[in-house]
């Protein structure tokens, strides 16, 4: 159960640069590539000839040509050409709407009217730099949000990077703003982790000091989750210092469903400090990469665990609030979009002149 | 869905030399050796004693020997003799026809009379060499039929071997003979595709000149598709030129359904030039094994898409006449066999004196 | 189908000693490790938090730190504590009763009240020396106690080590004495196999003369074979011979289900000549693991053509009445279970003043 009317992650641009990409997005088989002004296209993957996956064909001047029998395929759905056939009786296949921005191609889904993308304020930015990857995980995609939304998981799952005995120990405030759901941590007075001593280096200030560290996370619906972290030198006002005195970013993570129980999860980091530095942006990626992938056991032998015990009843404690609030705001746009979906059926049947 | 009352090519001969054989075929698992005067045999894959699969034995003095307490099976699926018992309250097993032929092991899955095997003029006879291959693929049987019977596939999918563009463009014709399907395609005066500048400098030919092309499908049931293919130096007659203008040879298709999705298929080439070069023949083979495997995950995407979307009706043009001839031919022959099936069974109650 | 009332071994002591360990047993996901006290514990591999599978966590003083978020399980399936938590009221998980005794860790699954275990007269025992492993297997663990209990296999599944022609021909005799099964076979003045051959070399005694042979099994439920095997120098009385005129052991196997059509094999060999003598110990556990991994595949075919024709009714001769027997007291335990279960359930309906 995800929602469809929403814009997700599909790809990452230079995915499809190439070649056609095939994906399953909500349980949707779509192939993506770039059409001849190297717009991105998302389109069902599935020739209406003989039901080939277009995505094994290739682009040519601009036009999908499938790999079986060469029907050429429009960025719309309708079929331009094929070898010696006229096409135009050919039923045409689903074409989604499709946005490349902030550095991500972006799919809707649904057959809802498109509303306006995320704005991402360190998206197109020349003072950020942005560095990220994509794993495919199988479990239910709101395993990921509970797993984003309740960080003490660090102290835990990444004790060697991130992990700290003090997150267990900071109280955690929890509020819902609308569709967002806001979950912040305090930790004053502490060490640096390994991770974030390394960050500290990273601009240019001391390792081995105090500091102040702070987290908060932001869940926007469908299933985005971005997270200011960072620490500053402690007594500076933590994460109101001057920039000079603190390492800050922003956690940014995009979970696709794939399936019910499996997702495209599409994590990063994005920094104010050093943009220009990709040394540092590529360290920075690398050592996000191992920690988050400290989860993939994790959430996928959880997703077992939940499947073969449907009766069990989770704890719902302080700590994850995070999640149950983000999984209520979740099954609000679920409801709205099962009461669109009746309308729509009901306004059919009464524009057909139905009257029992 | 496959006709059980055919002759399936359910080996190749080298195939059961050493050692016994397990082949699941028309959704029987099937164990196949060679008997005492060496004659090949196939049995239900299952030791009447405790359920043993009978390939895991050996064969001793032409009996089947169980690998697991030593019951030695007869040819007729009748157990001969098991150490320390009295065997014959013993059930038997289901014995299937064989024919060992043409360089193959053909078995009647049915159980209705066998009728005659298919004549191949070519085989076993010397002015013909034969190389050939088996793919284990999963698809439907009759998606490969469809594929080879539609070579415009050549074009896309083997488009550095045996496409041209010329394929698309050369109109096809579809005939129906009883239940032979045979779909013909002419090309005139056009570049010979790298493949065939190969079998043309195989038979002492120049390999720069402009042929004529031709490419004759037939279809018989249940599954075999037998296809004439060749050039000749331009304007010689093209199929009917000279042997020594020519390069001609039959592509053999025999397809063996494993289950309803997934095939044993017996691909091979034979030609009546320069029968005695087994260097040539390998050399083919090695083409055509190449050439083949391309398609492969096309037919194994395609049967993923439909098992995805069987609401979907596929399109059925001009091209796809040949498959979709040879469908209606399996169709009638599946209602016949339905038919006789439900005779039988009228029969056998109308034998035992029931009256209502 | 299996008893639940009943110890099983659940892993090899060593198994627990580093890190917790996740295994299926009975159909039940379990969690296995040691306290404080370096006891064997198991419990449900399941935290009550968010289910994740506490077998990735970490054992710290003892108690069981889940791996996600920090809570302490204690042995008695109930939370000792949670970073930040009130725990009292969190429900409880499974703990099963557990004994680390004759070198193995014994589990039992079910509810009923634990009996005692099992007596080993070998083990705990210095004379004798233990070697063994353990199989992962798919089949029911009736097959395997079939297998076990007609060693008429051996000469065909085990030919070129422990199998001899003479098993065949010895007459075998199956007695039941209440839940045990034993069935027995004497072989006198025949030639060692090879694998008895090594074992009186083994004993300093001379490979090449005749010997006297026997093979008695025991079958104690739930799934127990406990095999008297050995070889005697002919003529010198045989299984009773003095022990310098013979090499003889007991082939220990236990069998723990993991699904219906899954187990965990436990096999090893007991044996009371130079229990000293460790180089002896892991060249004879070397040959009967090789021995032994003969049976994997007969067994799983064997599965596999079982369950695609449930409808046949296998044979049962002579030479399967030890597995035979064995079912049948397989089959009283169940039939018990659910007595009891039902009875269990009436007296609980009675206790709450059901009245019809």
């Amino acid at each position: 159960m995800f929602p469809k009317n929403a814009w997700y992650v599909a790809c990452m641009p230079d995915e499809i640069d190439a070649a056609p990409l095939s994906r399953k997005i909500c349980n949707e088989t779509i192939v993506l590539y770039r059409n001849g002004e190297q717009q991105a296209v998302a389109l069902e993957d599935f020739c209406p000839h003989r039901g080939a996956p277009l995505s094994l064909g290739k682009v040519v001047d601009g036009k999908l040509v499938c790999g079986y029998h060469g029907l050429e395929m429009g960025c719309d759905g309708k079929t331009v050409s094929m070898p010696g056939q006229r096409v135009r009786g050919f039923p045409p296949i689903r074409a989604y709407p499709v946005i490349e921005r902030h550095g991500f191609v972006w799919i809707w889904p649904g057959t809802g009217a498109p509303t306006a993308l995320p704005a991402l304020a360190w998206a197109d930015n020349p003072e950020w730099a942005y560095g990220g990857g994509l794993f495919h995980i199988q479990c239910d995609y709101r395993l990921m949000v509970d797993n984003l939304m309740d960080l003490t998981h660090e102290t835990y799952v990444h004790a060697s990077s991130i992990g700290q005995k003090e997150i267990d120990e900071a109280p955690v405030t929890t509020r819902v703003n609308g569709d967002e759901v806001i979950t912040s941590r305090y930790m004053e007075n502490v060490n640096a982790p390994p991770f974030w001593r390394m960050a500290l280096r990273g601009n240019g200030l001391p390792d081995d000091q105090r500091v102040d560290r702070w987290q908060v996370c932001h869940f926007t619906p469908p299933s985005n989750v971005l997270i200011e972290v960072g620490v500053a030198l402690a007594g500076n006002g933590g994460q109101d210092a001057p920039a000079q005195l603190k390492a800050s970013s922003i956690v940014v993570d995009f979970i696709t469903p794939e399936t019910e129980t499996s997702i495209h999860y599409f994590w990063g980091m994005a920094r104010n400090f050093r943009p220009d530095d990709q040394a540092l942006t590529a360290s920075i990626r690398e050592g996000q990469g191992r920690i988050f992938s400290e989860d993939l056991e994790m959430l996928e032998r959880q997703q077992r665990n939940l499947l073969a015990h449907p009766e069990r009843k989770l704890l719902m404690l302080n700590i994850d609030a995070g999640g149950v609030q983000s999984r209520r705001v979740i099954d609000r746009l679920l409801l709205a979009e099962r009461a669109a979906a009746e309308g729509a059926a009901a306004d059919a049947a009464a524009a057909e002149g139905v009257t029992a």
